[in-house]
């Protein structure tokens, strides 16, 4: 996602630690402290400008939500968002990293539950690797995640989704929801993003999966 | 598929035991006596007018095919068109029985691949357990294919797909292929069925995979 360059964004970020949180793998470990309870903690790959964990803290008290984003031109659009709410979501955190390395983050188990969504679809076949449905990044969430944890995936990219389908089930993780046109449904609980509701207004179909990672991997 | 009836359809039927097999029973366990080689045997359950079958018969000279249809108003269809050819298709069986009775027909691990193709939907969750992708028939497609075996799946309809995408993961099959637009690649190995043309002419997208056993299930 590409905005215009924000000279001012650092400094909004220096000035809300309580949001953003600098220096994260000090956490690690101890993410009940920083949220001052023991609630589960579901995590986004891929934040952008936060509507989805923002749409979800919000619909979800009773969760911990982190947003994950490695661009500041982005990122910081999630943090004006979160400032604009009276009161604050204190259930909600951001952190300005890079989803690769997940694991000085967070301790094995201490997420659970990953979402990822209309990630970059990568469509060049040498480019697979970088997709975050990819084999490598599956097995980093896993590192995090508690046996039979969860990722919860939507896309607009047929492409990307035909591989996504093929790649979870190769690693061995259990589809336990599968939607090819989630829109067509409308259900209540879902949680637009902004690429998505541009995507469904064009009629695109929205496509979803749950897949649960398997204690005994064939 | 419903079709004018046809009284003539019986005597047809009867008059070509060289195409339509009579007591198919008997033939457990050898059907490569009646191809008369050792060539990998690929069934298809729900031949209807048999487009499909014998397009890959045509393609496929090297691979014996046996299409499984239960109602002579449109097997009857395949059977003419079989005669039709000049020479025959002398890799190519119609049985004109019942595809939940597969076993009395087949010793494990003579079937090579099971080709289910714009099955009926069933759309009603009460009916979920008539539709070919269910648990009890992939139970049953196991017990006729070899270890590894495979199944390769088309329907226009996303409900079934949908469901049939977790039916196969939940059962411990490992997802190979998935397309969400066969058309959209147009791959030219690609066999329509009757109902598939007339849907892809409409614009509505094909879905297909291939699913295949694992041997060491979760």
């Amino acid at each position: 996602m590409r905005t215009r360059f924000k000279p001012w964004a650092a400094d909004l970020m220096k000035a809300h630690p309580e949001i953003l949180i600098p220096n994260p793998e000090q956490q690690k470990g101890k993410w009940h402290e920083v949220f001052g309870n023991n609630n589960p903690l579901h995590i986004e790959a891929g934040t952008g400008k936060g509507r989805f964990i923002i749409g979800m803290a919000k619909q979800n008290p009773s969760i911990n939500y982190i947003g994950i984003e490695l661009f500041d031109s982005v990122i910081v659009s999630a943090l004006e968002t979160i400032l604009e709410e009276e009161g604050g979501i204190p259930n909600l955190r951001l952190l300005r990293v890079n989803a690769k390395d997940l694991t000085e983050f967070f301790e094995k188990g201490e997420v659970d539950r990953l979402y990822l969504n209309f990630s970059d679809p990568w469509p060049k076949k040498r480019h697979a690797k970088r997709r975050l449905t990819h084999d490598t990044f599956l097995k980093l969430y896993e590192s995090v995640l508690p046996e039979n944890g969860e990722i919860h995936f939507k896309t607009d990219n047929r492409g990307l989704f035909e591989y996504s389908l093929t790649s979870v089930s190769e690693y061995g993780m259990l589809l336990k929801y599968v939607s090819l046109d989630l829109h067509a449904g409308d259900p209540e609980w879902n949680i637009m993003t902004e690429y998505e509701e541009k995507f469904s207004k064009k009629g695109q179909p929205i496509y979803r999966l749950e897949a649960q990672y398997q204690t005994n991997k064939a």
